[in-house]
Parts: C-alpha cells; structure tokens; sequence
C-alpha cells in the first residue's frame, strides 16, 4: 500500500481530531494507543476501523505480534511514515501502532448477561471527572476480579485516551457500562445487590461488612464525595480508617482496599 | 515591604532554579507549593528559608490563614507581583504562597527515637522513580497510621514539587527517610522487624501473614519490581492476588491493599 506521507491526509486529520472528546462524540469513534492496549481492545471484541502503522517504530515484540495479527481484523490498515506517526501518537508514546475503534456503547442492560455463575462483586464510581482516576480504577478492578464497573453521571468520557491507558487496556475486558447514578441505584435495588458507599464519614468500619453476597461498592470522586442518592437504608455508608492528617484517600486506594477486602472473605 | 516586580530579583531567580532536581541538592533547598502543603510542613518544623506572598492571590480561607502564621515563623517574607508570582507557582497552583525551605536531611539513625511506644509497621519502597508514586505511597501511609516510611535507593529526589504534591503534603508529617537498599535491611535486622516482600509471584498470599509483631512491608517498583536483595530465609515473599488479565498493580495501590491488611490484624 501507498505510503502516507501528508499531514493533510483526510484520515490522519480526522484520527488527529479525536484527541478532542466532542470529536469523538461526533464521530463516534475512539482512539487507542500502545500495542498492549489495542491488542486488549482486539481480544475483547472492539470493532477497529482503522490502524496506522509506521513500521519501522514496531521494534517491541509486542507491537510485531500486533503488526502481524492486524489482518485478521475489520481495520483498514493505514502505513504513515515517522512524522505523520509522531503527529498521530499520543504523548512519547510511539509504539508503531494506533488504532481507531467504534466507541463501544455497553448499557445497564447488556451486564446482566455477564454476571451469571457466581456470587457478582461491582464497583460503582460516580461523578468522576479525571480520566487517570477512572483508569486506575479499572486496572485494580482487574486484578481483584469484580465482575464489573458502573460508571454513574460519569464527568468525563469514558474512553479517553488517558483512561485507556491509566487502565492498561482493561478498560476493554472489564464489563463497565455508563447510567445515571439513579438509574444505576434502580438497576442494584432489582438485582438483589447489597450496597456498600464509601463515605468519609460513614457509620460502619469496612471491615464490618459481609461482601459474600452479590455487592456494589460505590465509591465517589475526591472532589464531592457520593451525592444523597447513595443514602437510605438499604445502603451502608462504609469507612476507612483515617489515623493521619490527610482527610481523604485517592478513589483508586479506597477502591483497592475494598475490593481486596471483599476478595479476602470470599476466599476466606 | 516593597513589592518583587522583576524577574531578574535574585530571590526570584534562585527560586525559580528551584524546578530543577539538581539545583535543590546544590542550593540544600526545596520548592513548597500549595498552602496546604505549607502549613503541615511548618507544623512539621520543617525551617522555612523565604516565603513568596502574592496577596491577592491569597483567596482561600487556607491561604489567608497561612498567611497570618507567617510572620511567626522563620521565613523571609517577599512580596511579589501576580506576573512574578506565576512565574514563581508550579503549574496551575496560584494560591498565593509559596514556600523555600532548608531540604530536611532525615537520617535511618533518627527514626528509631519516633517508634516507640507500639509495635511499629514500616513501608519500605525501593527504587521508586516516579515522585508521584512516591507521593501516592506516603498519602496512603499517613491514612493508614504508618510508623514511618523509608525510601531505599530512592531514584528521584524525595522533595521533589511532584513528590510533595501527590503526598499532600504528608511528605512532610509522616516519618520518612533515605538509605541504601542494603543499609535498610541491615537496620531491620538490628531492630527485629518481620519482612514482608511485595512480589508478584511471592510464595504466600498476603493475607496469611501476621503482621502484628513489629513489621516492614517492601514495595519495589512497578518497572523492575525488588531487587534480589529482599530474598532469603527471613524475609516473606507475599503475593496480592491477580485475577484479571493486567500483571501489575500501580505501587501505591499494591501498598494500600498491605497497609490496611495490616491495620485490619491489628484492630482486630
């Protein structure tokens, strides 16, 4: 295939704009940086328009298995040459590869499918607005093994470039789903999940909780905390133990020591 | 006072080299931004050197407190434009004060004297190059009620504006020090600490250990994990589980999960 060697060409100036969020509202496609990442995105079943590729770039082996299995996928394969690479990629990031996707648009609706076969454990994250935040969140839902993340009057795009890659990619395997937070708490309420919201303040040590059964842990942003919403009483306001002078934790942390929590009595 | 216009005022100059790691080690001085920040390190006794005011910029009920204290503390007070001031201010933080002070030299001999009275639990981060890990780690440390923290073959610089800012300024209230890998150990082992190594494939699941007796959690770094001096019979290889697809978890996360493991035995 020819070589793209312009700045001008239609396909880079439109993946360049999807740097922007109402971009890629608009378009209705994403971009994903880093053979890690893509090649998650691929594994879970994304749809890939198109991948550019500059090969000389591809010197890890990772990017080569990438290089080599993109064939195999619905994306238009666009070979560019250093610059118009260094234009597209994100960052320092210039791993030879990057993707263009259809936005994945997974609803309340389509999780139900997923959570058969054991005891569920989800996050809830509500009103985050940093998009590393939302990421790191995702990698250590990940590694403790929640069954999914709801995101509630989420304040920042899902697939922003920096969530893909605070996640690691994993932002593709995790089940996650946008709502609103009152659509999210009907949704638990019908499923049967017992709901733990941490809160600064809240009445009920974490460690008092029994997180065997299907459970939500809700979590909110640095910034406001969780909205009234999460109050009531079916829903135990948990918290952490705060012993030095910092008045709250990063939503990551919090997240952290919760889900492994849970995981340590479900395996317990 | 007269007001600081120039740029070329060799206060603001020296401290505008401030930025620079190097210049720090030289100058034997750090960069305090924020006024959070700043209060816990003069509450901390930390010695303030000078003192940039930009009053009015000092909108926050935090800043305005701050500075009223600073006249009772050891600072030279400079008043400065808000053209100076920006210049002066750490990206997007202009909240009006900001702080140069002697860099405190911490000393593995001086922490000993701060951990009596209980049976003191120690994070030990190795080889951290990222000062908002750093940061992140000792956030998490002051929440959980930490002894102290010791960076061992630290590979940034502990006072770094990154470092201190992702801390919230518990850089400067949690007791923290800097040694070599090798002098840490040697330190643990004259003071009788259990060891309990962070290791991705570590033998024992986290949760079978007891952490009650006086112990030391060892952190390595997310790039090249623990060197191989942390092995050996009296040190625990202890492993998080890892469920999902990502083979990591961010440092910080990874010390939250042990930290508060910890405190759960302890609370118990």
């Amino acid at each position: 295939m020819p070589i793209i060697t312009s700045f001008q060409n239609p396909h880079v100036k439109n993946a360049v704009r999807l740097r922007d969020g109402r971009q890629r509202e608009k378009q209705g496609r994403i971009l994903i940086d880093g053979s890690r990442e893509i090649s998650r995105a691929i594994a879970a079943g994304v749809r890939l328009v198109e991948a550019f590729v500059c090969e000389p770039l591809c010197r890890s082996e990772q990017s080569r298995r990438l290089l080599s299995s993109l064939p195999e996928t619905t994306a238009e394969l666009l070979e560019v040459t250093e610059p118009v690479f260094e234009k597209l990629a994100f960052g320092q990031r210039t791993e030879g590869v990057l993707a263009v996707a259809e936005t994945p648009r997974p609803t309340l609706e389509s999780l139900a499918p997923k959570l058969t076969g054991k005891s569920p454990l989800i996050a809830v994250l509500e009103a985050v607005e940093k998009p590393g935040n939302l990421g790191a969140v995702l990698r250590t839902a990940d590694a403790a093994g929640l069954s999914a993340v709801i995101l509630a009057d989420l304040r920042t795009d899902l697939y922003n470039p920096n969530a893909i890659r605070a996640s690691l990619g994993t932002i593709f395997t995790v089940p996650v789903c946008e709502a609103t937070s009152s659509d999210v708490l009907d949704w638990l309420r019908e499923h049967n999940f017992s709901i733990a919201a941490a809160r600064v303040d809240g009445a009920v040590p974490y460690t008092s909780v029994d997180y065997r059964h299907p459970t939500a842990i809700v979590l909110g942003s640095e910034a406001t905390g969780l909205s009234s919403i999460w109050t009531g009483p079916s829903i135990t306001a948990v918290r952490l133990p705060m012993l030095g002078i910092a008045d709250s934790l990063n939503v990551s942390v919090t997240g952290a020591v919760l889900f492994y929590e849970a995981l340590r009595q479900r395996t317990a």
